[in-house]
């Protein structure tokens, strides 16, 4: 077994994400006065910026903490304990959100899934024209679950609450899917949307976001429930410290103002464009693959497979001794299975700083290893996501 | 006025402090896949070291938040709602800690300070004695206050509590004197102590740590407060994802280990001793130039002058003017007067990546920003500072 | 057109190399004084342990400049004006330090090649043969000609030489090969040998270096031509400065040591195996590729095909817009024609810090390329490259 | 004795000197294809701007060599073998010059000094003027002589040359004085000025620099002199490859064109000034320190003594075990003596990226050795440059 490994390792993990080297320069900087100007107007800037990437009017708020923060910032801003929140199940976070809900003391009903197919509006809408009382206070819902690979249409689920005339907000968690796959806040009616830095921004993982709408707001307002580190209220204020709630993370911001930077040069249609033509050459490799039955996507319906991360059924084969070949031989990683799919897939993440030879080498290590392991009939693959992108720059070109 | 400023900014304030040039080199690395062995092993290592620097065989748990989240942690697993808490008022930091126990609904007394003087430890006791419900869970205390650059005797308080009998709780703030000024944790009984990222462990803002005696950990393990992200229980498991609940922060971790690397080789002892040195510097200058009478030490008793942090009170001078100007004209940070003393005090950081002629460069600065301000008699401050190193290097050797 | 590109760029030209991130991060250093232990220590490390990678007990010279400084270095200190040397013409590179010999008043003779094949040692062998008056002073010979990817054998044209029994020096340009292609220069007899910063040893170009064995050493001693800056009799002595005649370059052996780090970690034995499997890959596609006609190989025999380095020839199509596609469009840099063949091949580099994601993903873009660009019949190029290396690890791990 | 150091070390070397953050992380990139426009066209603008700070409309070359291979640029392309040179005896960089010049088999002439009073422009016309058969062909001057901390007076040498009629070029060496003083190269009608990156350029060793007025140039057309790498006439062309005659310098490159940015925002008047400035700081300290006899400036007129180092006399002490204690106790690195100065001088280097409490630190530091180490009478210093500083602001601000 070969120890020592050369080269740059392929991360294709559905977060933490790639690092762009602008944004690991930016942030290696000594410490800073962060009550300078020179702080103060860069963090300013990049929360007024991060409304463009949330597509809302609404505030954003900053967080020192990681994406799992993000939910307990949504959960102890808008209910007090003994509140109902519906939580569609669309897998292993929508199961943890939930499970935190609950040690929140909240009261949590959830939608069944079947972890292939999508959320169905319908069930949630009828979900909430039975609570007639209306206790439930917000629908959690995830736009792309990562641990199925799966897109959920948060339009569709706009619409079929608007339907029901329930006042429950809704609520997003966008954190796999933010600055990747489009979700125009405001456009649709969502009233809070939460993320974190380590995936589509480019970060390192150690920053959450939400933001705000009016409605949102005034509920948080109102609620009178104990809280402080997470309590937004508290977030407004004239100087950087207040916005933060004690130390800025100043090289966090630094790296912040260059990802927003370079968001906004290649434009948030066209990173949505890049995803949606990277995840079309994985879509292309593992459509391949599965045509002689070894594996096969976990999202059955097309239109729901996300363009940021796929998860691969391997039924008869272990997907995690296939991923500690590619780590251990092939210098690529890719995610596991988690929660009820512990053991069952293997993910791929293609979302954040990525491109054409990234996503090519790592999909070339994977059928290496399938091919080395003995997985019958993974061939074709990469060929097929050659043929795909090529394909998709000659339309692009024409 | 000058605009562009050249060559390194001396960044003397409180927090954060410098980063040593091979903790910025860890951190310069790409995303990793954090269920590796290699994030895994290095994670664990300083989970374990931490123990060394908080001088405990307790657990240390680390936290993706800054140091006003310590605080959270330590409340949000001791306390419910309605317990009572005794914190010594000993300014900024000790107010700000209240605030959020009450915003937790936690009930706080306080004893009273003149900011000049140090915690009076017998009053503590005292209030503690009239406590004959032990209705107090908890002493919360701060070992330096760095509104007011005192340090406050832990043991002595250590010692009046257990002379009242009393079973409330000792909970330190070491945030601005871990790995700074000796506080041996286990030695002093101590059962938690809180500490962050960005001070004596010469890291970017962003993690929190806390270190829980067994005492303290079964007062959590009973307690029923709802809380989930700060929750210590959920803190522990196999995989490194448990120990920071979510997406680790690699590239803190990499830092965070250097720094334990470097404390180690330089010796915790030998750590203390250079920031008593130092300190002794700065105060052997402000002691000059306070003997004209233009400014005075916030902290009147020298024993309670802490080896982290000074602040300068100028009762005829404005402090933030002079800060500006050092700032803006002479490439230096210092701090601000916080809460109760804002507008009143300038504060020098001299803890963690320091050296001398960083000190020196500092006071020097500061010196010439008062000779041009005209703060009267503002002079020879330097030059009992170089005679305080010259006399202490030469004691070193002999 | 896409402007914007985001993820890493594929760089896989024959240099420079991809330079490693602990190399960068190594770089990544303030002003040091040059004359302190600590920098002394490395410096002295590094030229004892550039020994070992050149495969001499010679000494080792490291100078300040580029590669072709590195050919000027071995003609200043070995030859006077008129004196006669004989470069078997490779290509580009032989014929670019025959036009620096001639500038240096040298008489070149060179020995015809048809640039698709190898060195022909016997044809060298007969030329110094005709030279009954030993006025040839050396052969000066390039072991991998990155123009045309081809591997010249120095071990047969030693032994042809000394069949000769002809008093020449044996000069090798070892550039492209050093630290990626064995080549024991002791072992084979070689008098020298130099190399460069930017290929096999992973770094930024800026250092040139040079092994010099026993009777290369007596040459220079006796060599009057004038001289200074290239003077390697003036590279020994006690000093750093002395090393380097004149200010060290600091970083550049901050990144050399830890390149030599990695490479013995990994071992020189698997660093050329590495190669040789990376190597293989490349073949692998070309020659499927080639198969339908519409490229082929620039160098024919297969023996002769370098490790590092595969020029592509592309009779019926402009390898320069393809090449130019590939950046734009593909984020992957491919190395152009030179000198003769200026126009005709494409050439990728395969040396250094590389992987098998990291080649596979610029195969599998190359193969995108030339499928969106109409070259006919492009395709199973990177299979053929997936089934290379699966066999080999497999047969690496029975 | 201490061993471990914390905190950054200052670095009052004349060089390397301390490299901006900015340009180190500009430096801090992946390898990148030099053909590509992105590369090209900063290593264009680089050459260009480097005009503006070389004052000429002549053409500016870069090398990759130390400032060594800058005097030998200037040599190699200027002279013949047998040529005549004329050299200003100014210390120790004026003879390794001259040395130089001799083993490149040009012959030399040197006018005398003391080492411790500027060149004599007199003298050298005088010289010139007893050169009848106009033998010599051109005068090398070095402007600041960093082995005494001594500026030389180009423009009075330029009027004394200009006065005798002789048709010797004045070549100038600006390696301790470009873009720190000023040195109008067109405007003073010197031909050739010299310098190299660590100093005034503030990037690390590895770059040199040529600027060559008309008259300069068609002497390098018409010399016959065997040369290559040095070949100023091979370094123009439409490709970065020929504009540094191989593998261009990238991450240099990159550097540079950040601190040509840096130069020009601070503007080249302030750059001048600022050096002013903090040289004023250091001279109030020496000068203060050698009232009691223990030390003195190496150069005695005042108006000679440089902006960018200082050279201190110490008859009664060893300078070197000072230099020692400095750095193994007080972590500043400073100057040894040169050449026939060794073991008689310490040199504060003052130039490049530098600020008031830098250079204040540093002085600050060695007069807590002195004390630490007995020098009698070493107090003082740093208030002297306090006090210089503050005047200085007001006066600036007034």
């Amino acid at each position: 077994v070969e120890r020592v490994r050369r080269g740059r390792e392929f991360v294709q993990l559905p977060g933490p994400t790639n690092i762009p080297d602008r944004v690991l320069n930016a942030m290696h900087e000594p410490a800073r006065d962060f009550a300078a100007p020179a702080f103060v107007d860069k963090a300013l800037s990049c929360l007024n910026d991060l409304k463009r990437v949330f597509q809302t009017t609404g505030d954003v708020f900053a967080f020192s903490s990681n994406g799992h923060g993000a939910w307990e910032v949504a959960l102890a801003n808008l209910f007090s304990p003994g509140d109902m929140v519906l939580i569609p199940d669309t897998g292993r976070f929508a199961l943890s959100w939930a499970e935190m809900a609950r040690s929140l003391d909240l009261e949590v009903v959830m939608t069944p899934t079947t972890m292939r197919h999508p959320v169905d509006a319908e069930a949630v809408a009828e979900q909430l024209e039975r609570d007639r009382e209306r206790r439930i206070k917000a629908v959690l819902a995830v736009q792309v679950e990562t641990s199925t690979g799966m897109l959920h249409d948060m339009g569709a689920l706009r619409r079929a609450l608007d339907a029901t005339g329930h006042p429950a907000l809704l609520v997003v968690d966008a954190i796999a899917s933010l600055a990747c796959i489009d979700l125009p806040m405001d456009g649709l009616g969502i009233d809070v949307v939460i993320a974190a830095s380590q995936k589509g921004l480019m970060l390192p993982a150690g920053l959450a976001f939400i933001a705000v709408g009016a409605k949102a707001d005034a509920v948080s307002q109102e609620n009178p429930a104990p809280r402080k580190y997470w309590d937004w209220r508290s977030r407004r204020g004239s100087e950087s410290y207040m916005w933060f709630y004690g130390t800025p993370p100043t090289q966090m911001i630094g790296g912040l103002r260059v990802s927003l930077d370079m968001l906004f040069e290649e434009g948030l249609e066209n990173v949505f464009a890049r995803h949606r033509r990277l995840a079309g050459a994985v879509r292309a490799a593992v459509g391949r693959w599965s045509e002689a039955g070894a594996l096969e996507f976990q999202t059955v319906p097309k239109a729901a497979r996300s363009d940021t991360v796929t998860a691969i059924r391997m039924p008869e084969h272990d997907p995690d001794s296939l991923r500690f070949f590619c780590r251990d031989h092939l210098s690529t990683a890719f995610g596991a299975g988690l929660g009820p799919l512990q053991g069952q897939v293997l993910r791929i993440g293609h979302l954040g700083d990525l491109n054409e030879p990234m996503i090519l080498g790592a999909l070339a290590a994977l059928e290496v290893a399938m091919r080395a392991r003995g997985v019958p009939s993974a061939e074709g693959g990469v060929a097929a996501a050659v043929e795909h992108l090529a394909r998709d720059i000659v339309r692009g070109s024409s």
